[in-house]
């Protein structure tokens, strides 16, 4: 006899972007039953009218989003506008298991939330990012030993899981030098959300390409250090700059930092990333063939709960550059929010999960 | 106690776009186990090098198209260039159950085929499209019917699936006149496959849209016309452009005929839609509300196994449109092949397969 | 000893798409000095923050649209919303030239304006489509001679343009039925102006096709249908759907008739837009060599006050297919206003315009 | 009485898209006759095969490139494969303005040549970049000085115009420090040329972005640290990542350098920079307004001679990013080499250029 174990999930905030994408995940996830589907402006609607790419759901209507509507699941979700979830998760049961998409409760510093966000700090819930490489005194530990259990989780920022993976290797094998990182993005829009903006409208985005956020000010900063710190890093200097490009997902980080040593050969820095991500199953460090190494593209990894990335030294300027591709609403979102509620229901990490991108 | 059933799937011609899609379906199909890949250039290489987005089969390698290599296994899948497939077919064992995804099997007229394609026939399979209407004296039946069992399926060209399945309700109830029908198609660039062509090259493709096959020159046109005429159609004419636009999959098929009777009530001819597809799991006919038809657009159906179809009467003249958006490679291609083979093997046709499109 | 002259342009609803191309267009035409700019809610602010491309006026400022602002120059062109032009058009010098970009001047009949639009009718203007063929008594003529010191012209819609330049040959000529025309349009998302609304994002737009305005609902129509029968169409039946796809700018329109007489060989049917566009600058039919025709994209007519038309026959169906590329925004919309500009005020039509596009 | 003098203008490598940019600019030059068409491949082929949207030249033919059919034009422009400029040069009249659009002339280091291309060197031209700054003894000088009368220029290579504009008004004015430079470009695919690749198809680039050349391998690299030595930068280190995003044209250059001194403050910083371009036509800083700093997008330069820039001071990381949009085949190659023609010949620079860029 099998006795098969079903999970509850609501999804609050169901009508935008991330929780579309939770809702499409979650549809194939074999130990999951989908509650209430809550929204604030559009409750009353049907889901359909949003996500007309969800056939299955189509026809569920929104609830508003409550307490009330929330409660007897065993898991919500909230994809909530930043600065929203933290009124709602406090009247949550605390058994419940809650995943927050939104930034609220991802720093640990209040200093640093109220510095970039303007707000008081909802304060700081265990980080779903299960391969974040932890430094300790005992070797090297993963975050998703913290997950196991956890029943508040802050799903990272898509932005900062790209250049977080693409850099913690060689943090935390002290194979690059963390003082003077520099990051720039390319991103789809799906990243800005449903928002209605002059600059978000197709006819300003086809056949063009925008930085924002340019000088330091954009709110996945803080977040990035506190993960390089996590990994090892002492002090962390990092200038970050994204750009949007006419692609409607995908993030393709170019992050590069120093060599802590100028001798270490190139098959000596790769190690760090080989080992870092050998065990892994959804981040991978692409294939360095004789012909040269093969570099992540978004469109690989469309879909699909995986962060592909590749390395390099450059010799002439003595710096390791690392590129990292990831479907932002994917492992950058939604992937890790599910991916994460394995872990912490005890259930395999990748059920309901895949690898494999929409491609071409 | 149950007994599980799986079954060994090789696919020929790995390396293509269609090949490549064929294996993303499989690998999340519960009762398929991957056999022999095989290609014909790309022999002795990689996976990964054509299909890098496919991480959990990027390290198996190609091995040649011949009857060995496809010997042995339950299914075959032949993804190979209009032609190919004959030759190699005819040396499977019957019993194996081959799907082309070629054109070679799909015609019924031998003289079709060699005005069109210019070569001798291959001779007619079973056809892979489980929704087509087939009109007969006890009523409408489906394609589906003549699907169970079969061990030879020819799998439809997408565009044919497309202006198909936007038409054929109208067809089989009589409410539109098939002597006068057109068909204009925005067309994603993976239907061109993996051809180097200067037309199809991103620098020629990005900000544009063009046309092709003008004037009735496509080979889609004859399969169209047989399987109309398989609805209920007596003469069938079509006027078919295709036109390829700034995107990588997808196909939006504006299809219009004249009504047979203009005094047919808007919810008449719609009732043909509705009879039509209340009952597929595979081809969905959108919703009409109060605030107007919700219209399918390619995006709802990316990565889907899905068609979107929704249905308009232009009263000034005469006429019905219907737009149908599919995934090229999926219910357009790969995804047909594995719903044929579901129901070829006895297996529930929806085994493997979703509708949720991945948007935006 | 030259004298030159030169004409002052001012420009009203400068902020938006139309606006800023007829700006675009004017800063390279030798015999114009730009006059007021003005906007309606956007009045205050440069028009570097709404057209950062246009450089040499990006410190111009936006004033109110009133008749003082636009008073005592010897051009105005409105690029107002439907609906707004006809007020302020009565209060401007009946001397002055006034181009108006909208709707509301366009139509002839009142009573199609009213079914189509909802509101009073404005009146009726000089249609500045010089290429128009007007069929007479005396043979065909064309819409340029009623233009000549014109001093209120109604610029037509860019639908419109692409549909009526495609067809009017065969049409003029007698070799098409206009009884029953299908159009399907690729079509840009500039063409739908700034307006912020879902699905003019660039998150759903970006590999993405739609149809809109879907079973005869598009207000363009009855201007289509006026030309036709300016050129010589009795009964015009005209089924039109628009379909957006994932480009900024470029409309793609594909027409088709059928043939009035089967026996006319594809000669016959082909000098008929020899013909109507052998002498016409910016009107081209594209090469039919012994390669095959040579098929327009939009690409090739990016930022060109150029049309380019192909026509074929599909005898198999009895019908021309036409394809034919502009740019909604110079042909379609700013180009002809220019052009228009050139012809009433006795100048060479194609002063300051070019029929180079920016390609790819 | 007005002498107008004409220069008749040879294209050698006319089928490509650095040579057709050049002929869509030189049709809009007032005087400039377009002579001799040549091509390699293509000879023998009519242009509009190659480039249908240069109607007015559609119908001319391609001849051979050989010293011969280039002879007797005052302007011979190359825009050839690298390596193969030198040989016909070297047969040319040395009165003969030749431009080489190709890498061949550019670098002064023979050993930098050698490294990079893997050839001989064929000499060093005057460099085609006017607006270079030059450090000297007598403060700074502009590159423009060495073009005047030049008769043999190398024109730049478009990624080497975007970061070189975009950093050497810091370096020139010592305001940051050139030894630890990082740039990321998001770079459209017309910037990979006419090359048939599976990596450069239309189906590949939609909705995904790669990085290429990574790890300090691009050619541009020796380039662009010679123009910043130019500028004043004794040493220079820098760190450069192309990447290719879905657009056809644009070059979206992220730069970023430290600060020399912490202390500056933002307006001192800024002022370098606002210096520097505030007399050059075709070089423009954005406003910086009190709601903020307007950043340049890649649209609003395509088709114009322009490059436009902005620059932050991010003050926790002591860098300056500086932020440059150019069109890679205008300014970034075609409109580089007019305009430096036009400075050779004496003609006032902006001679046929514009910097309305065709946007949105």
């Amino acid at each position: 006899m099998v006795m098969q174990m079903t999970y509850s999930v609501a999804v609050a905030g169901a009508s935008g972007y991330a929780g579309g994408e939770v809702l499409r995940l979650l549809t194939a996830h074999p130990e999951v039953e989908i509650g209430a589907l809550t929204a604030h402006s559009t409750a009353g609607t049907p889901l359909g009218a949003h996500h007309p790419h969800l056939r299955s759901l189509a026809a569920r209507t929104l609830e508003p989003t409550t307490p009330d509507t929330l409660a007897g699941h065993d898991v919500v979700v909230l994809a909530l506008p930043h600065g929203a979830s933290g009124e709602i998760a406090a009247q949550l049961d605390p058994e419940t298991l809650v995943l927050d998409l939104g930034a609220d409760h991802r720093l640990v510093s209040a200093a640093d939330w109220e510095e970039f966000y303007g707000s008081p700090h909802a304060g700081t819930w265990a980080y779903g990012l299960p391969e974040l490489m932890l430094a300790g005194a005992d070797g090297v530990a993963r975050q998703r030993e913290h997950l196991a259990r956890a029943r508040r989780i802050a799903v990272p920022g898509c932005n900062v899981t790209a250049v977080t993976l693409g850099l913690q290797p060689g943090i935390s094998a002290g194979v690059v030098d963390p003082t003077d990182i520099v990051a720039v993005l390319a991103n789809g829009y799906s990243g800005a959300g449903k928002s209605l903006a002059p600059h978000l409208t197709a006819a300003e985005a086809l056949g063009s390409a925008q930085a924002y956020a340019v000088g330091g000010r954009h709110r996945h900063i803080p977040e990035i250090m506190q993960n390089l710190r996590a990994a090892g890093a002492g002090d962390v200097t990092l200038s970050f700059t994204p750009t949007l490009v006419p692609m409607a997902r995908g993030i393709l980080a170019t992050a590069t930092a120093r060599l802590t040593d100028p001798t270490l050969s190139d098959d000596e820095v790769r190690q760090a990333w080989v080992d870092a991500y050998v065990a892994e199953p959804f981040v991978e460090l692409l294939p360095s063939g004789p012909d040269g190494a093969q570099w992540p593209t978004t469109a690989m990894t469309t879909g699909a709960n995986v962060a592909l990335v590749q390395v390099a030294v450059d010799r002439r300027v003595g710096r390791v550059v690392t590129v990292t591709a990831l479907d932002n609403l994917v492992k950058g979102t939604a992937g890790a929010a599910v991916q994460s509620m394995n872990i912490a229901l005890g259930l395999p990490q990748e059920l309901g999960l895949t690898t494999q991108g929409v491609a071409p």
